[in-house]
């Protein structure tokens, strides 16, 4: 193996099961210490950030986008700060019992809530990501791994820094957070194999990193983030709050997950709805690429290929296809869809229990935007991402998916027959 | 990707929504039809199976052991309806709604237990399996596609049969349970990388099919059965129940993963305990192999070497070692242990918390012997597995384990600010 990566693994094993005895306090102590921390040090980290995006500039790779997602600024800093505070505030999920029961034997068996153990994140260029996975793993009482990319190499090595001098000082054990600093691929397939070592691996980011996850790891991982989400307009929608959502899913933040990327619509509504719902999409600069029969209700529709059913665009894009029936919306969305957030718009009953009870994914939606599927939106707190597989965990990824649960079993000499 | 895997993974998906919006009436009924049509289809069972018994007789794999798990009886198929009206009785785990709640702009959020949709079962030659797994699945609402040994294929082909009249009787989708009937290891290696069809592969049977799944699958994998169980005896353990324990963990029945496979012993009461316990062992034919010290308490006892601390015999051999502290108990366990069923015996209140806190197991125990660790035991019902990982599911795989969770928002025309 990887010699930095073997030797980061051993010393997160070794810190393992003292994070996972630490108290309640203990643990909002050290989220506390490292935000005071970064707000002492916003220096250090704006020059060592500086670094990175000095280096960015004279690359290939350099786009505006990429830059803001790789820039930090005081004000960022201090949001950092403020999310491993609201961190702190959360409840401790660690030893919750979750339940108890007693046996004909006697035996009383319990089930509790139990840090995970080692955990790894891959992620790409988001600093903030740094902050933020560290901070959710060590209040869940897991040791993390980071794996950042190597655009915010040294941002990275900045803020890990703090963290493991915060450590110290709390007389907690360094390599509770480690950041693998040599981002060539070789040592993210090592970690991706460290079976002996790691108990969960979690990809943050777009969908190669992802994929590349997915196809390599034998650990087990959470799949995060993509989001095809649907808004489908039933005909007894009322318009005008159908409207005023699809706008909203669409255009108030058009960049992440859980914005609509296809709208179905019923046929017996598209000729009082889509105009206008075109036009003001249009009018906000949405690029609206539509089946042949929504191009019969605007000349400013582009035509849609099979490929726009599949896409996720992450951008003021919107696919728009009429559909004959609930049904039809259904099946177009278990076909094409990711399993992230789908909604229907509907006044009838019956067709929302059936949209409910038959798309598959994580959050099912009647009469609201998709972009409320979010930790915080839900009220579960900070979150990990946003899960669209079927195990452990679906949809937002709060501090209770990063743990596990043991069985502890109370007997008084019990034997088995 | 392998025809017959291809062919039967889109058969899967098609059945996926018809079988995960059965009612639990509907999907009794299916269950209490399989266990009828078992028992009249006895002659027809046992002569398939007679000829994979005699395929294994002319066999280079033949031995005792083997024939006896390939063999089915009149008894043993009695024994599989009435496992299937036993699944049947169980409360059915979906459509319960495990939480719901408000926020503050209105939206009122439910997280309720669907099923995971196409699970397939890799697994050895014991024909039972095919009736267990598949009773699981269609109770929780699982298309399930089974992938059992060659030694075992006539039979397989004779239980999944009779399913798939009795689903076809039921007007449910024959595909709901199939059976890949090419044994070739590149079938299983298909069906490994079969993401896009499938949502979970459970591979059951010994430690290196355990080893190739988790290896080569990119489906997501639930770890299942390796068992290399501890009794540790506390310097406080009333030594008589201690006595009983021991004995029972070890030869209750020994080839099964709960079984205890290392016996820790505390050195103060090493020399009354051991003595005693050895010549137990030894005349109900215990081969014990020991630490230096513990060969001291009798001449019965082989030199243990390394290996046998990490070996999970499942067999009538138990490795035992003198330890100076709980703490030191602790560490070999966390060192060696599968992460599956570990004891103490003791009548310490600091000590039992201790190890309760410390050992990472899937089940721990005070006081009674690991042999409990089973769905039954537990009063989960039939199980699919002891799962020893810490994803999903840790510890036995009832019908619970077998559900995903699905967010359903009720909305009133809400967009996000």
């Amino acid at each position: 193996m990887h010699p930095e990566v073997l030797k980061k693994c051993i010393e997160a094993q070794k810190s393992k099961s003292i994070l996972a005895n630490c108290s309640a306090n203990q643990k909002n102590n050290i989220l506390e210490h490292i935000a005071d921390s970064l707000e002492n040090n916003k220096e250090v980290i704006l020059k060592e950030n500086k670094r990175d995006l000095d280096l960015l500039k004279n690359s290939e790779g350099y786009t505006k986008a990429f830059h803001d997602r790789l820039l930090l600024t005081e004000e960022r800093i201090s949001d950092m700060a403020k999310g491993l505070r609201e961190i702190a505030a959360l409840e401790d999920p660690i030893g919750e019992v979750t339940g108890m029961w007693k046996r004909p034997n006697g035996l009383q068996i319990g089930l509790t809530r139990v840090p995970i153990g080692v955990i790894s994140i891959i992620y790409e260029a988001r600093p903030n990501v740094t902050i933020d996975a560290a901070g959710l793993s060590l209040k869940s009482g897991n040791v993390v791994i980071l794996r950042g990319s190597s655009e915010a190499l040294n941002s990275n090595k900045a803020l890990v820094n703090i963290i493991q001098q915060s450590l110290n000082n709390l007389n907690l054990p360094a390599a509770s957070v480690s950041l693998i600093e040599d981002t060539e691929r070789a040592a993210a397939l090592d970690l991706m194999k460290a079976n002996e070592y790691l108990d969960l691996l979690i990809p943050r980011g777009g969908s190669s990193l992802i994929k590349t996850v997915i196809d390599n790891s034998t650990v087990p991982v959470i799949q995060t983030g993509a989001g095809n989400c649907h808004t489908y307009i039933d005909s007894s929608a009322d318009l005008e709050s159908a409207y005023n959502i699809a706008l909203n899913a669409k255009i108030q933040r058009p960049g992440v997950c859980n914005a609509m990327e296809t709208l179905l619509v019923h046929r017996d509504i598209a000729p009082d709805f889509l105009p206008k719902l075109i036009s003001a999409l249009t009018d906000q600069g949405v690029e609206v690429r539509g089946c042949k029969k929504t191009t019969m209700y605007s000349t400013l529709v582009k035509t849609a290929n099979h490929k726009d059913w599949e896409t996720e665009y992450l951008d003021l894009i919107l696919a728009i296809k009429v559909v004959n029936s609930v049904e039809e919306a259904v099946e177009h969305i278990n076909c094409y869809g990711t399993g992230h957030s789908e909604a229907i718009i509907t006044d009838s009953y019956q067709n929302s229990r059936l949209f409910l009870n038959q798309v598959d994914a994580a959050a099912v939606y009647v009469n609201a935007s998709t972009r409320f599927t979010d930790g915080m939106m839900f009220g579960l707190g900070a979150e990990m991402g946003i899960s669209t597989q079927k195990l452990h965990v679906r949809g937002p990824m709060g501090l209770e998916a990063l743990t596990s649960l043991k069985y502890l079993i109370y007997g008084s000499g019990q034997t088995r027959m």
